[in-house]
Order: structure tokens, then C-alpha cells, then sequence
């Protein structure tokens, strides 16, 4: 068999996903207990019979791979812990209700680097709601934390398989300032971009925003942490369809154009962890949704080849990408 | 501050306890979902309100700390990381639903890593039952494994804080096996001992056994992870209540008395990971329970210091350990 650096995470995934589908038994949940929504969205959906809709969701950060120590302060990795699991259940439009933490750590960390964490999580927590209700401590040379959240909704969430053909693709706020500020904390004037190395360290969920947009009967969305031309893939990979975006709708802060960023295009669009949403619609409602905020709608649902993602200069001259976003286990 | 070495597994779980219990808005769920358990038991409890109690844990598994690639083939390891999740509900005596997975794993993994590890969690939960439902894939140059585990229960589940002065202490099979078994698989002969091999690398979570016991009235019980000292002491410390043991009564696998097994006492009393049951309740009860199993009634509820196991020889001498069971932080 290959190894994982040359299948990456998608075909890994299908992998586990076709195990999973083609076991006998494990896909028999006891009585009472109704699963939705399993393995392929932002959080697996399942309801008691005649309740509410819970949503569950996990996500891991890696000292050296998702964080170090240089740029970040504990608690910075504690909120982001918890900003990038309440990013997966704005996603879906659902409310943050529980979540359970488990740490990896070294023996000789200090007390101060937990204390610091969990003020980062609670911080964030007591921002946007949720509770903690449980965990694991282990032991690692490599420290990792991983958090695993519930959240409940009375409608049934979004899900990234629901877009039509004839909506448009809309995102909540600004691209690229994530992906620029972590360029700003490893070499760059952190007192003059405080704001881009602050996207980076404590990104907001779009909590509020999710439960907006599913209110407003829109039913499919992701949230942009691998960077827009790969989570708009999956929503097309997902939906059947294709995608079309014009390049100069795409938000994005006015110090980068202010300061001629290098590389602006390539970090707007595969840059990833804005934690933004990504969702589509009706145009009008849309719009509506958008009033007052920074976000855009920045293209269409097109029938073509699914996941397919075409990006257009003003002109509509197509611009291309050797590799869109980041796929964590690609060498 | 101290650094985790000093401090221990238990000091920082009081600490991060103390964090989130004074923290004023995260212990505030939405509406509807109803904690009932949350941080420091084998799992957190909660409801959807008016309907069955859903049950929550994570473990984890770490290699070079939890297993070896020399003695632990990868669907070994996923199926003892489905057994450790499972053990802790059985241990509330509840029923499997749903799993989160989360994998961190190296570039240079082959495929066959992630294949075997899935045979071995579905192939435990195909003996037991339980469906995945998601899960988290990142990089770490060391490799872990976690798990998300959510199960149910229409009675509420057990605890560790119900033992009552006057019930007896009991276990529900053979302990000592897996410690013996890792010895065994590191440098023994694995033709000759392998059910203790078996017992370290496949341990059965006494989920059926759960049920029983709970079924049966009995609302006190946890699993023997850590060793059987460490895990009574934690019934003992949330029951306030203390626990006096007769060495004698602790049943074990007699291949460890026939060979004369080096530091027997300490593998039975200190080993863990046998994932047995220990639980208390009336004599009479608990007798009718364990006919026709290897478990057996081992001791008593006392008054006394919350917390403390004492182990008495058959003739009635007070036995002592310097260290019992283990602690995953302490150096």
C-alpha cells in the first residue's frame, strides 16, 4: 500500500469512510439514538427521537504544526482550541453546547502553560457559550490538545451538500488575514499589524452569524480553514457542481493592498484558518444577510465538473493555483 | 508554579476543574440539554430533557506510552483503543452510540497503519457495538489516537460517588493479566502465555456486565485502568467512604500462581489495564451477580479516610504498597 504522504487526507478519509460504510454491525445505532449526518461534513448530526438536533465536532492542534511557542502565548492556543471547534458548529448554524479536552503533554511543562490554555479556552467559551464537561490527560514528547464539542440546533443544521444551481457563493468577512499575520509573527512588524497577527492568534468563530444565515432558511455552508479554493471545493465535491468566483469580489483587508503584501492573491485564496464562513443562496436573501458586514457574495453555483473551483479576473480571464489550500498530510 | 511532574495527573485535574467551575458563563448550557456529570468521572452525562441520558468519554492512546509497534500489531491498538473508550461505559453501564476518532499521524506512515488500526476498532465495535461518527486527522511526528465516546442509557447511569458504609467490594474477573501479559510480550514466551499476551493486547470492556450491574440496582461502579488500588481509592475519595480489601479474595489467572510469577501482589493490586469492573453494593445482590463468572466479592465499605484502601493478608495483617497504581505525570 502507499503511504500517506502520497494519498493525503482526502483519500485517507474515504478510506476510513468506505470501512466504515462496509462494516456490518457498527452502523446500527442503539434505539432512540438517530444519526444524520456521519463521517464527510464539519460535525456528525443525530437527535434523540422527538428533540432537539445535537451536533458534534473535533478538532486537534499540534505544537509545530498548528502553533509554536514563539508566536503564540498559551492562552492564544486555548482560544484557537476552541475557535476552530465553534468554527465547525457555526458552520452548521448550531449552538455551542459541551465539549470534552483531552491534552497530550510532556512532564515538563509548566503549570502556568495549562493554567494559560484553559484561560485561552475559557475565554473564548465565555464569548460565544459552551461548556466543558470532560477530557483525557496523556502523556507525549510532542504536545497536542484535541477538543470534541456537541452543539444542538432545533433546525436541522447546513450541511455543505445543499448548494443549487443559480445561488450564489457569499463569504462573512475578510480573507487572507490569518495566513498574513502568521507571516507578521514569524518576521514581521507586530506593533504596526497588530490586527493580521491577532487574526491569526484568536480568530472569531462566526457563531451569531451561522445561526443568521441558518435562520434565514439557508441550509448549505463550511467554514474556511483549509483556505476558499479548498473548502469551496468540498462544498462542490459534495453539492455536484462547480464553482465560479470572481477574483476582485473576495474581501480582504486594506492594509494588505495598503502595504503590497507579496503574494496577496495566493494567500486571499489558499490561505485558510479566517475561520469565516463560505455558504450560498438565493442572491437576494443573501444580500440581505450580508447588509452592514464586511463579507460578499464573491460567485455562483455552476453545473459542470463537481468540486471543480474556477476563479475569473474582472476581465474573465481564468487565474490558476498550482495548489489549492492545504492538505495536511501531502509532503 | 510547579511543573506537571511535581504536581500530577490529579493536581491538574483539580486545577483545570477549579478553572472551569469559577469561570462564570461556561457552565451555563442551552436550553434543553441538561448536565448531570461533567468533569471527574469515567464519563459526562447529560439529556436532552425528557428522554434517555446520553454518556460522553475520550481516551487516548500515545505510542512509546501507551503501546509499541514491537508488541502491538496496528489493529491490536485499535481495537484496545475502542476497549478503553468502551470500558468507561461500561463502567456507567451504559449502551455504545457514536465515536468521534481523532488520528494523528506522521507523513511516512503507510496505509496498512491506518487500515489495520480501523480492522481493530470495528472489529471491536462489531462485539459490542458503537458507529463512528466523525473524527480529525493531523500531523504529529509522534503518533496518537483518540477517541470520542458517546453512549446511552434510560436509567441514569453509575457513578463513583455511590458506595455505601456497610456494602461490599467487588470485581468482575481475573486482574493482574495485562501487566503480566506486557512483561510477557517484551521479553517472554508468547507461545506458552499467550491469553496473558491476549489480555494486554485485546482486553474485553465488560459493557454487558455494565448493564447487569446497573439493571440489577446497583448505582456504584468504575473500571480498573489504572490498578486496582488507584481506581478503588478514586470510588473511595468521591464516595467519601474507606475500602478495606482481603488480598486473598482478589481473583487472578492461575498460570501466575503455577509459574510463580515474579512481583505477583504488585501486577494484581497496582497493574491496571486489566478493564474489569469494580463495584459495591448489598452482599446478597452482588453474590447473586457474579455466580458462574471469575469475579468475585474482595472487601468491604468502611468508614473512615475518604480515599483510603487498606489491604489486609488472610490472617488479617495490614499489607502496603509505596506507589500505588500509576500516574500518568508523575515522573
Amino acid at each position: 500500500m502507499s503511504n500517506l504522504g502520497h494519498i493525503g487526507e482526502i483519500g485517507l478519509i474515504q478510506l476510513i469512510k468506505h470501512k466504515i460504510d462496509t462494516s456490518p454491525l457498527v452502523n446500527t445505532p442503539p434505539d432512540g439514538f438517530e444519526l444524520l449526518v456521519g463521517v464527510g461534513d464539519d460535525a456528525a448530526i443525530w437527535r434523540p427521537t422527538n428533540s432537539a438536533y445535537y451536533v458534534q465536532t473535533t478538532d486537534t492542534l499540534v505544537e509545530g504544526v498548528h502553533f509554536s511557542r514563539n508566536t503564540f502565548t498559551w492562552s492564544d492556543v486555548g482560544w484557537k482550541l476552541a475557535a476552530v471547534n465553534l468554527s465547525d458548529l457555526a458552520a452548521m448554524g448550531a449552538d455551542p453546547a459541551a465539549a470534552l479536552i483531552t491534552l497530550g503533554l510532556s512532564s515538563d511543562l509548566d503549570m502556568e502553560m495549562v493554567d494559560g490554555l484553559y484561560d485561552g479556552i475559557l475565554e473564548c467559551f465565555n464569548s460565544y457559550s459552551g461548556q466543558i464537561i470532560g477530557g483525557d490527560i496523556v502523556r507525549s514528547d510532542q504536545l497536542f490538545m484535541t477538543m470534541s464539542l456537541i452543539g444542538q440546533s432545533d433546525t436541522f443544521p447546513m450541511s455543505r451538500k445543499s448548494a443549487s444551481v443559480g445561488d450564489v457563493v457569499a463569504v462573512t468577512g475578510n480573507l487572507g488575514s490569518s495566513a498574513a499575520g502568521l507571516s507578521v509573527l514569524k518576521s514581521g512588524d507586530k506593533q504596526q499589524f497588530s490586527g493580521l497577527a491577532h487574526a491569526h492568534l484568536r480568530p472569531d468563530p462566526q457563531i451569531r452569524m451561522g445561526k443568521l444565515i441558518r435562520n434565514s432558511g439557508i441550509d448549505c455552508a463550511i467554514d474556511i480553514s483549509d483556505g476558499l479554493l479548498s473548502d469551496l471545493a468540498k462544498i462542490g465535491l459534495a453539492s455536484e457542481v462547480e464553482i465560479h468566483i470572481e477574483a476582485s469580489l473576495v474581501p480582504f483587508d486594506n492594509v494588505l493592498i495598503d502595504k503590497d503584501w507579496p503574494n496577496l492573491t495566493e494567500l486571499i485564496f489558499t490561505g485558510g484558518e479566517d475561520y469565516q464562513l463560505a455558504f450560498t443562496g438565493k442572491e437576494e436573501l443573501v444580500r440581505e444577510l450580508l447588509q452592514g458586514s464586511t463579507g460578499a457574495i464573491i460567485g455562483q453555483v455552476r453545473e459542470g465538473k463537481p468540486g471543480h473551483v474556477k476563479i475569473f479576473s474582472k476581465s474573465g480571464e481564468e487565474i490558476n493555483f498550482d495548489r489549492p489550500g492545504w492538505d495536511h498530510l501531502l509532503i
